[in-house]
């Protein structure tokens, strides 16, 4: 069975095994304030050419989400979010369980626009009743989104220049910005995130690592006390430096972006192998992520030798589903399932 | 200037200041543990048929909501309601404060339905990863709706049955009980409240009290320290009295329905004149609150003599907006309302 | 029986149920935008000698305490209190219900002091792993305290002092502020209070209401939006009238200080019976509240007639008890009290 | 420089890095349902003698304590925990921004006992106005304790009896729980910690895995529906396996029970050490962790060549300190740290 139904399945990088072992029994202090968390802040502070950010080291990324969120609103305030937006539907509600509604917005391909940021806002204001509706405060974006597409750097200038004019932060969650970064159609930069948001992360989980997301705040009244909030939420592990070695071993000689730009590369020879054979896409994916649309006939052949993901039905006789390829995919695996996808259909 | 914009703009019904005052110098223990409060909740309890309902007072209607909602949900549930539910829009988040999402549904009306929660439940469970997700843990209800139109037994039936079989709460919000129990196509009791719901509350703010919710909790696992609650989220009153008193006057030779029917028959009074002029209603509503949608020039001759709420625009030169009667309302007022409604417009 | 249990068995003053009656059929805008809640703040800034000051009207104190501290604390600030504060013992956890710890402090006569401030501060930042603790960020006192004592005009303007140099804010909670202001051995003023504090309130349940606390802003760091955080919460009353009228009434013609210093002047007298008594004081309270050591069998005798609290059993024949005057208590009544507590006990 | 400053210093036992490599290229279902999460459920669960425990595998010792607890209580409820527990001192209000109050009780040796449990229960309902105060909902300890030292399994059984009786939950915090079962004064085991608790936890962090705590439900009514709280609160591990073959290395050959009984035994040899100068000991550990009072001026000459953690100053000439053992000390490092504690001070 080849997997391609995630891209979390398989452990880390070598390069992060080797460095855990070697590290192993040296005495470090705890809770990320040890040399190899150092290290791998600077190294991130230069890749963001954002010498004055803070950088953070945090487990998981629902975990991420939440804190970030909470350390910038206010009690009363909310947080924008496309419609899909992971925080609004697959994270059991942490957000609202750190007292903050999500406010949703219908999403285009996952994404939402600084009009609808503009109009949620001043509709709240122009309500008479304004102080009996959540505040909007942040607003959330994911990029690459949960459907794989991601924001021109068009798109985010205009996004960050509304946030800033209307006083709302502005998070971006990297869960799989690896792969939004080495794709062909991104002209973003971690340095243009450092510039246009308040803070972002850079996910490790789905990128190399065992496990951890990196956050960095850009925005100097989101950097006092973060770490008692992650401390206080379970964020601060008490062997911190797990978390700061797999940055750096990650970030250096830019493996980070290198493993990426395999996965996505082996995504785009998949997108290109489901288009040729007349399939549509449900979404217009240019990452690791892609959602064909695939006779029901073709996947139940498909998935004896292959797991993916059921996304949604489309009509009687087609789904749509997610073929994730991830850093550990490797090409022949790509090449079989193509090789298999092209076989015509035995007649029945 | 004559107004209609709300139902909470005057202060209480004459019997209720009376009591008030008679009592005023009388030295009861606190915190609801007085007999004016005891006998108020026997009668209502009489009223509801459920001699073994927990009734307790609260002081709002916001206050009400969140702390029922609250003492209902394990922390990874949230709670259903119709998109323009009052939890979900005009509560400042209140229910998101506790720790719970509100789970939203399209209404109709105002209305949601029983097949709306069956298949959003079963779309949860059917979800793989349902553990990624709000469990749904509670129906929240308001009869009359935020649009004034109401639940029959047959939907209310429908939904108690739906919500039994799928280990749901049911909790109506009644901030308008009254005026919903005294409308013409009402078919709904207390007494089948009391049997369909497992909490649901009987509004005094808006239906003749000063202030003052009555909860009435059906459900035997719902009752068991409510009132650690209420103290938590600053419900008690410590002059506990003054809510105790207040349903006291209200449920004594049935104030409370008198009061309701007399507010929904100057209603529907309005109802029949918007009808009359030709004009269709947003929302189809037999209570108190009536949403027509009326030429802007006709607005802009009205509003030097009456206050009302703007509601929503419809056209160009149209809009809806919100006529509320009360207990306070008196017939001249709606019949000089009437009669200038009537006036033809002046040629420009 | 007549009643020295507490401060809240009555009603509210005749001037305030003659304001009820005369305003109950004008219609007002709700939620405190009316025009009583106007002339009422306006009247507390004047008598706070703070034009500057937002004042603002919550139904209850235990729903003042929470939201004033949870609109000042971020998520992992605690707030500091007397181990005896009420916030630490008496609101079933209403602060914690926020998600902020009550970091309390061992008190003398229920008062803490700067030294002790300053103190838990610098241990706090003393401690390497200060990440790993609840950062002060409040300090929480009442004037009068639980036990009737008074902080006077050195010790707050100590603590004020200490507060601004270390960053904390000050809240004094005021639920019995007349019977502080009012008392022979007070040196404060609201002004001082406005002068002093971040943020105090001015307790109406307890002296003189039918309910109602105001709470004075005087930081501006505080002011914003802090209306959102009172709907959330559930205090922003719908008729919010009620309210400003309420405390209209109180600060009219000094209401509010004269039925204050009544209560303490009887409460005055009733020490210098207990003390003639050769009876010793568990506090040496100067405001409303007495707490006297009385021989058990004098309790007993008494509690035919007068009800009181039990405060702690001090010995095998003696316990504290409360006595409470209010504005309520009428002076028939406490010489009635002094008359039979001179009775000599009848021998077995 | 040799470390005993805490027991989190270096990696994980190099069988758990072993595993992690063997595995790292395996495919596996995400978020612990993996077989080796599976298997390792399994081994604990026949360590326990509980086959039908639920156990879990969560990230952090802070996170675990947190979830527990929110888990089990209701909204009004809080725990009851020794004053020096790690909950009330140093998670930085962790279990408070769940919205419940840690209730401390004054500890000896790090302890409380089933009497002061059942006298503050007994209290809570004496008190007529026991709905203001928060409710006890649960117990939780540490064993071994924060200072080393352990529950008895009399003084465990008493503990859990009043619990059962009261109807309080029973969670004891096994951060260091195999120090704790291999010290030669205990007489506790897995087996009974499930007979007697609630829910317990087993710490990896401390005893040989990189991260990781395994908790064990064995109440049922604890069980249900624990995962939505885990997700949450962000203790869901997307590649969960990562958690479930540490503790399937530790579970296996007894290696957990066999390094925890290392670090004691070389602890022994500390504590024998400390006790031969005639140092006294602050607290009587015989776990890993050891409380010696030293002269000041031995621990500055041992200050270059050993870290330790000051613990409290004792008088002007002497200072408690911490050395901790672990399971990766090696006795080499103990024997030379003996060595050095035993050379007389030079005179000056």
């Amino acid at each position: 069975m080849l997997r391609f139904e995630s891209d979390y399945g398989e452990g880390a990088h070598p390069r992060i095994l080797q460095l855990l072992a070697a590290s192993n029994l040296e005495q470090t202090p705890g809770y990320g304030e040890d040399h190899y968390s150092e290290e791998a802040r600077s190294l991130i502070r230069t890749a963001c050419r954002a010498p004055e950010a803070d950088v953070h080291f945090l487990v998981g990324g629902t975990q991420t989400n939440f804190i970030v969120i909470e350390a910038a609103l206010k009690p009363w305030q909310g947080v924008l979010c496309a419609d899909n937006g992971h925080i609004n539907v697959h994270e059991t509600g942490a957000v609202e369980a750190t007292g903050h509604k999500v406010l949703s917005l219908p999403a285009r391909e996952g994404k939402i626009n600084a009009d609808q940021i503009r109009e949620t806002y001043s509709a709240h204001y122009a309500d008479e009743s304004h102080e009996h509706m959540v505040q909007p405060g942040m607003v959330y974006l994911s990029s690459p989104t949960e459907f794989g597409t991601l924001y021109s750097r068009a798109e985010m200038t205009d996004i960050s220049r509304t946030c800033r004019e209307l006083g709302l932060f502005l998070y971006v969650d990297g869960a799989r910005m690896g792969y939004g970064l080495m794709s062909e159609v991104n002209d973003m930069t971690l340095a243009d995130y450092a510039a246009l948001c308040d803070v972002f992360s850079i996910g490790g989980t789905k990128v190399g690592a065992l496990f951890g997301e990196a956050v960095v705040i850009a925005s100097p009244s989101l950097k006092k006390d973060f770490r008692y909030l992650m401390k206080q939420r379970g964020a601060m592990l008490a062997k911190g430096r797990l978390l700061g070695l797999q940055f750096l071993a990650l970030f250096q000689d830019d493996l980070y972006f290198r493993i990426a730009a395999q996965a996505d590369g082996l995504a785009m020879k998949l997108r290109r192998a489901f288009l040729e054979q007349g399939w549509k896409l449900l979404y217009d994916s240019f990452t690791n992520q892609q959602f064909p649309i695939i006779p029901n006939n073709v996947l139940q052949r498909l998935s004896g030798d292959y797991s993916f993901s059921f996304w949604q039905k489309i009509d009687e006789t087609h789904s749509a589903v997610r073929f994730c390829t991830s850093w550990a995919t490797v090409e022949e695996s790509v090449d079989r399932l193509i090789a298999d996808l092209r076989k015509p259909e035995l007649e029945h």
